[in-house]
């Protein structure tokens, strides 16, 4: 344990985490609640070996027909090619237990491939706050919350994630703030927080989602502690911590 | 005038700014509260002819000898080769009446620079908030509000402007908002304008200024419409629009 306080530092989209200031002894938690994050803590959750977070759709193709289930879509859309789209409603005991699942989505599984130059990568959503926030403080390391955003944007619902968890980080002073990115999202979550389901009815992604009928989703996503596993990337495989 | 609104996006860094989703007919704002834009405002409202921003000091020593005034700082501190810091107080009557200033700052000069790509650039600052946003609103286009930030992360003071000249454009509805960044900037400065002097202590670029002695100039680059001028670059120096 080192004698001064590991740090938290907050990215709200993808561009920025180059120009983080954490650069060493860091785990960067990926955040994307709508939906992969979320799917992924709750396919684990619910019984799934692991979860293979892929890039690009070509190379999903590769495992067709290997007896791993395809998870994936683009735009929101579930890929042709899958056999599950990107919605944690899917990602049920019936459909998950037992099975190895490869993934990949139009921002998070992009997140996740940039954040393997962190020491440890986990994956961060409302649905397992608690118990990430208590395996974070029991590392004693730096951590940066990558927030996977929107197409290189930042997205609300992401951003006030960030705030939540900073501040279950921040509560009893185990983490210094290292940068305005934290106090932002803390602000933020101050003011999601007093109805977080009304206050996402304003994110763009929200409204695309309930475009496509996914709306019935969305209030688990902004649920917390449903699916209390700690997801880790271990050989490029996303299992339990 | 078009048949639909205008648009108005924040980008709350520069590496977001390429992936800002307006790409057609808009007016760039750089943003730089603490201080360059505060700063040329202030200039310009003295009686400067005009200011030359310039990325390099190197470019800047150029004019050594030519009759310009050179104005900078790197990491806050006034550079060797400069007549005047960047701090507005330096800007007086006395000092710009009619001189014509190049500048060259850690983060603005670079902001202005990559904003070239807009149709045109306007500066922002709560100096002149309210005569920008007259004028923004007369000239009909889409709106980006470009952030300079602190190395290429994202800071409070400018977010909360943001928010600031967000609320002013969109308060008659005439501009859409199209982004889930300009709902946060709203945000943060729902909070922020309670009492904005205090709310900035928590700023890091306000305790690195303060820490260097030029806690002095931070309530002026706070305060509303002390300058009102709308600095717009033409031939890539900014003049009175």
């Amino acid at each position: 344990m080192p004698n001064t306080k590991p740090t938290v530092e907050v990215c709200f989209a993808p561009p920025l985490y180059e120009y983080k200031l954490t650069q060493e002894n860091y785990i960067t938690v990926v955040v994307d609640i709508l939906r992969a994050s979320t799917s992924i803590c709750t396919a684990l959750y619910n019984g799934a070996n692991k979860i293979i977070p892929v890039p690009t759709v070509d190379i999903a193709s590769t495992y067709i027909g290997t007896g791993y289930l395809i998870a994936g879509e683009r735009e929101g859309i579930k890929l042709d090619i899958a056999d599950l789209g990107n919605s944690p409603t899917q990602f049920t005991k019936e459909n998950v237990m037992g099975r190895s699942i490869v993934m990949t989505t139009t921002n998070g599984t992009q997140t996740i491939e940039m954040a393997k130059t962190a020491d440890q990568v986990a994956i961060g959503a409302f649905v397992n706050i608690s118990i990430l926030a208590e395996w974070l403080i029991a590392q004693h390391t730096n951590v940066v919350i990558f927030c996977s955003g929107w197409k290189n944007k930042m997205n609300l619902e992401d951003s006030v994630f960030a705030g939540a968890l900073c501040e279950k980080l921040l509560a009893n002073n185990e983490f210094e703030n290292i940068c305005d990115s934290v106090s932002a999202a803390l602000d933020l979550w101050s003011i999601a927080r007093r109805d977080l389901n009304h206050y996402i009815n304003k994110a763009l992604h929200n409204q695309r989602l309930t475009r496509m009928g996914f709306e019935d989703v969305i209030p688990y996503c902004l649920s917390n502690d449903l699916a209390p596993v700690v997801p880790v990337l271990k050989d490029n495989e996303i299992v339990k911590a």
